[in-house]
């Protein structure tokens, strides 16, 4: 009926079970849907009460994304892009990257559970477009943005249309199972992109 | 007790049962979702009964991917792309239409209910693949194929990528509502692609 001798540290102990909690969200988002998922059986699977679930996400929503997050290429939340001065060197990278996770079936099981919830709930996408996709335009705007000032990019190149250029033919093809997300793919899509928007030859 | 004095024509009676049917469909997919349609309801609402749906349909998706191409701009369901020797132009016809019908409020509904269930079951993705997007893909890669025949595309252009990189971009905008699909979009998207692939100036 005692606790054990030494107290265990709670900052450690909270980061555990935040680690419980978003493993549990990511594996039943992806085995029951978003729908069927509660807050209830995310705290069973995680071990702990719904309270502390309660205590640091606000929705369900709010805890899938972070799941989702913390599943990424880059769990810090603190997107940024390389910038080594080449720009096609560093968004072959990234795009690298992106078709790696993309490709990796533990991630394709939630990104597809979690993307069919987002087309169909409006409240669920704006949620989805301020915590992750926005941030990701963003900082992908910015790298593209510096390129351009630096003349890697033609002057008249739209930012907008280049960052949907980049990562809508990888969403495409991963969606509907069009082919490999492979290095030599991210590689074609960038060649692409830069071919049309980089300054002309003549 | 006695029916109308003059039958009515079984072949006319048939298209409107079929019309029915798909308009019913068409509505209740994205009312309820894929999920919650049954070919029961769709009956009801098309006032015919389910064997007449069974008769002419093997599965609910079926039924559902042809109310999708009954409401798609090209109901026929036999897919060309103009050809009028002018490659730009002939892309700009078909992204210009298809950006205005991801942009009707209509299709918007029906199709992401459909995309959400197309997502997450293997099954269906198939059934969606053979009866809609393989065909779109593979008229769009013909006329690519002639264009690039024709000197308008480098001789080493990859027309997977190519067709990837025209919808890729509209459907990645539409899905997540990030800009209004108009005309202009469709014409920009068309140019990018044309200067990644198109012939090289040098």
């Amino acid at each position: 009926m005692t606790g054990p001798q030494t107290a265990p540290d709670p900052s450690r102990r909270n980061e555990q079970s935040r680690a419980a909690i978003l493993t549990a969200a990511a594996e039943l988002v992806a085995e029951l849907g978003f729908g069927k998922l509660t807050i209830e059986k995310i705290a069973a699977r995680a071990g702990v009460g719904k309270q502390t679930i309660y205590r640091w996400w606000p929705s369900k929503g709010a805890v899938v994304f972070d799941a989702f997050l913390a599943a990424s290429e880059n769990p810090s939340g603190s997107l940024t892009l390389p910038d080594t001065g080449d720009l096609g060197e560093d968004l072959r990278t990234v795009l690298r990257l992106t078709a790696l996770e993309l490709a990796d079936p533990a991630f394709d099981r939630t990104g597809r559970a979690l993307t069919a919830e987002v087309l169909t709930d409006p409240a669920l996408l704006r949620d989805y477009r301020e915590r992750l996709l926005d941030p990701l335009l963003t900082v992908t705007r910015e790298r593209l943005r510096t390129a351009r000032e630096a003349g890697q990019l033609r002057a008249d190149a739209d930012l907008d249309l280049a960052v949907e250029l980049l990562y809508g033919p990888l969403y495409y093809r991963w969606l509907h199972g069009l082919g490999p997300l492979d290095p030599g793919y991210a590689d074609q899509v960038v060649a692409a992109v830069l071919g049309a928007l980089g300054p002309t030859r003549d």
